[in-house]
């Protein structure tokens, strides 16, 4: 198939197996690649086949075997020239942290690379019993015995790994990669890759971890077939110019990143401060974008045939949280880590971002994990022998630094902090303190200040989530068009076309930030071109719209139902106490009942008539 | 025998038996206890039998489950109204560091409980295949599973157990263990007990990591009776006495613990600074005893029924390096972690002294061998990408406390630093800038301001140790005499009987401390009223020496011989730059020659004639 290679390799770690199967084009018209083939592929393949010998959906591990982690791309994955094209996605049966499905993305250069070492899709089945890493090599798979690379940081295991491939005279070489925090596996451990990427959330690292995968790395140069080269070139450069004219894709993030967002959100009053009891920062000019650019920059560092360019290159050189070199942080890790923790130190956030890098971590589940052990503490019910002598008060860097590393190797305190929010919050008595949907930590953008995105994290899958429908687009940087924060107005319908927009976006495989400029009619001239299908604007919302559902059907076997599509209480109930959204809260029934409407979905599952009308057969 | 309990315990972990032997009288007449009888054992019962099996001691894999592992108490120990009875020694058949005979000597509680749990000595034979721990209650031993601590802090691991015992209604608890610095097997591991205290030097955390033994936790009453319980009242009394009025133990030591030698050292001009580029530090006083008393003590806490209490408590309230509560840092430590590293900023020597206990780290190879990379780094051996943005250089506070974690974890240049300075000085191309004897960190007193000291490091059987010979009492403090420190005069003798003396001391097991005060003639009628012996003031040195010879002795089979009784040769070329001893260097020549006579050596090592004149069979 044109713009695809056109191959899924299956790996079994428990019997050490390697087989390919071709990609489907069937499939492909329907769930294009990334998150929608492989979300394909753990329910025919594995789920309903679990379910045919009598296992029940619910007595799967996150942790055991029996899981299965997928990293994906997509026909837009590595095509040069198309917009922001480094991205893969990485799915997997269960996640660790929420018990849902797991899902995560990331930028860099492995996704390209995994394409040009001769695959699609990689499959991880099983586990092994000694620690392994996989080879791929222009088409040529291996599992290798990683005991000596086991133990290794990120940045040792990628550099080792590199060098390892370079030497056979490998070319594009790119590794996908645990730290310590996967080995021990933490709940929200990251897989990392190019060092300071990460497929961050859910837990995916953790999954890597339990099946004693270290590491993929890819190297290689197969070439990508277009169908219509021709069209292409003249649709890139079309897109590529609309994206340099945007405010946000030409200037907003090439220049400051997405640390820009920094400011914006706190003026609209929806920047969480101290674990969510605050929407209002008055500190956060100190870890703005702009403070980040003017103090701490060097230089950018784009994801593979960026045009967008937002990766921030930066170095603290001096003081107790200097580090010469680091990558970020983004937005949500300065929020997460520093906002949420009260910290306005930005040399701590910065080092403590680059300890989640380095041990491999979510930034988002850490900071806000760490967020609520401090108000937990604060309030009584962690004693403070169980610290172990860290003081974790709210805006003590110190604390910040120290917790992170922790974390990863389950040191003292680390070892509740490495449980996420939920669990910490559940075993020291105070659940409503986690601030955290599906047990996922939610990011940085506070629903009683931006209304929609409050129903986003309430109905994404995955948890606590802005990624998978980012109304936060419409409702404050007026893209496609403005919308206000503070109504409830239009926001079911909104989230809902988001949500579905980004199932195509994930599954494309894209980087969600294209989405400022390029719209469902690019994406169907792009995959049309790139593929050779012949989608029509309308195509793009229905696969969508089909790959959204088909995760929530999956979830319901897991015991997710409307039940679990709410909010921390905080959020309900908790006016925000100051700053512009002083007196707000979260109502969740002006938009849930409404939005269950236009899904199709009866007590938060689509109903067997919905999922027969998006051609998913149950 | 009064005085001992009189059984030793033999642990083996290849095959999980246990089994006892009595305490030999005869034995305990010619080597006490402690480190005299544990050398005993291990030249007798293992060295000489691996010989017979035709096994080369230079084959002997200090890691490996040939080494012997033992935990040594003495008469003293656990005697109440007995001169600061709170020590117990570790040896081993091989040091990780070293390839000497490891060697290390602990304070705290850990001594006498395991007197009272019934036990002289505890002997570790072969290896675990999985992780356990030693449980000794009340005459009762056992092996149980530890998978569930392996990954646990030595804080953690010592309150695990200690909670697990006193469910059972167990007395006089106390923990020995590693920590991850010992599970990761750095070479120069401690073994920690009662949180805090270690058992720091030649790598004996280490040997326990490999044998996977996580920890020791003794409980028990079991009383010690003594042979002359009326003349031991009355010499406690007497002793005790002149202690309380000696300035050293009665004042200093209590008032101000080990620190108060900082300003001492540092104005006499042999306080090693920088990677012992200098040997007076102008920055001494704010890391002085005095400092941390005014700053940061809390309280004191001595070891078990000790009468001087030198330990203090200490906590850092605010700022990046803040700990809520720790124990230390002694005179070694903040030497090693601050002088020897250029860092000024006690808070962050306090700090960095945590981790080192939290995690099971020897501080003065810790600090030395941070101070080795340092220079190493300025210098351009180390070239930077080797640091991961760790900015090693002198005086870098930030840097010293990163480095600590990372060695422990092996994490990053954790996992260089974790090998000791020798090693890395060695694999960076400039073996003299490791300040080490025998692969041994050398501790806190430069000889080229303090002479005799450096004939001590040259021929400790250890490597660079201080606490072998400590001449320093007699150069500076005036005890018993005062000698000129800059003088090579009568140092040879000097340092021969304090070897002799310390090697009883160490065999009582007792604090060295006390010989400020207590000498040859009471130690005579300590073992006598509490043992039954009949010994003189003379025999005491005798039995000194017997026990150095037999040490020396069994270093010759690894290969040591006066090639290794050496300095590095910064200190006998490179004169001090500045302060009182400007333009000093250590001279060697003029003693070792003298020393060797005295010792009846040849090339380093005793005679058959001089073992016979000691009664030591070969």
């Amino acid at each position: 198939m044109k713009g695809y290679v056109g191959k899924i390799l299956y790996v079994n770690l428990t019997d050490k197996t390697l087989r390919e199967e071709p990609i489907d084009p069937k499939v492909a018209e329907k769930y294009i690649g990334g998150k929608g083939y492989a979300l394909y592929l753990l329910y025919y393949k594995y789920l309903k086949e679990y379910m045919k010998k009598g296992i029940s959906p619910k007595d799967i591990n996150p942790l055991g075997p029996e899981n299965v982690l997928i990293f994906a791309t997509g026909p837009i994955t590595g095509v040069a020239g198309a917009p922001s094209p480094g991205r893969y996605h990485v799915m997997a049966l269960r996640a660790p942290l929420t018990g849902s499905i797991a899902s995560a993305n990331s930028g860099g250069e492995f996704g390209p690379f995994l394409k040009f070492a001769g695959y699609d899709m990689v499959v991880i089945e099983g586990a092994s019993d000694k620690p392994v890493y996989l080879e791929i090599i222009d088409g040529h798979a291996e599992i290798k015995d990683a005991s000596d690379l086991w133990g290794k940081n990120v940045f040792d295991t990628t550099a080792v790994l590199k060098k390892r491939v370079a030497e056979k005279g490998g070319k594009n070489i790119s590794v996908a990669c645990i730290g310590p925090a996967g080995e021990n596996q933490v709940l929200f451990a990251a897989i990392m890759n190019d060092d300071h990427r990460a497929a961050g959330r859910t837990g995916v690292g953790a999954i890597m971890g339990s099946k004693k995968l270290k590491a993929i790395v890819v190297s290689g140069t197969h070439e990508i077939e277009l169908a219509d080269p021709e069209g292409f070139r003249e649709l890139s450069k079309k897109l590529i110019e609309r994206m340099r004219k945007n405010p946000v894709t030409g200037e907003g993030l090439p220049k400051y990143g997405t640390a820009v967002l920094v400011n914006i959100i706190n003026q609209v009053g929806a920047f969480p401060y101290k674990n969510w009891q605050g929407a209002y920062n008055p500190d956060a000019e100190k870890i703005s974008g702009e403070t980040l650019a003017e103090k701490y920059l060097i230089r950018r560092r784009p994801c593979w045939g960026c045009q967008i360019g937002c990766g921030r290159v930066v170095s603290v050189k001096f003081g107790p949280y200097q580090i010469l070199y680091s990558e970020g942080p983004e937005y949500e890790s300065i929020w997460a880590l520093g906002s949420d923790t009260g910290v306005s130190d930005l040399e701590a956030i910065i080092k403590a971002n680059h300890l989640c890098d380095e041990l491999g971590l979510d930034t988002i589940s850490m900071g806000s994990t760490i967020a609520a052990a401090m108000e937990l503490y604060e309030k009584g019910y962690i004693p403070e022998e169980d610290l172990q002598g860290i003081d974790l008060k709210f805006s003590n860097p110190a604390a910040l630094v120290e917790a992170v590393w922790r974390t990863a190797y389950k040191s003292g305190f680390g070892k509740m902090l490495a449980l996420g929010s939920k669990r910490l919050a559940e075993i020291y008595g105070a659940p409503d303190l986690s601030m955290s949907v599906k047990g996922l930590e939610m990011p940085a953008y506070d629903p009683r200040g931006i209304k929609g995105i409050g129903l986003e994290y309430a109905t994404a899958n995955r948890g606590g989530c802005h990624v998978t429908g980012y109304s936060v687009s419409a409702e404050v940087l007026g893209i496609p068009e403005k919308m206000d924060p503070l109504s409830y107005e239009g926001k079911a319908a909104l989230v809902k076309a988001f949500q579905d927009f980004t199932s195509v976006v994930n599954s494309a495989v894209n980087c969600l930030f294209v989405t400022f400029e390029v719209n469902a009619k690019d994406y169907a001239d792009l995959f049309n071109t790139i593929a050779g299908f012949n989608f029509t604007e309308q195509d793009i919302f229905t696969i969508g719209e089909r790959i959204y559902n088909l995760e929530r059907w999956m979830m319901h076997f897991y015991g997710f139902s409307a039940k679990d599509d709410t909010l921390p209480k905080r959020l309900l109930t908790e006016p925000v106490p100051e700053g512009p959204t002083k007196g707000q809260i979260e109502e969740l029934d002006k938009m849930l009942p409404e939005y269950y409407k236009l899904r199709g979905w009866v007590d938060g599952v689509p109903t067997l008539e919905k999922l027969k009308e998006l051609g998913i057969e149950p």
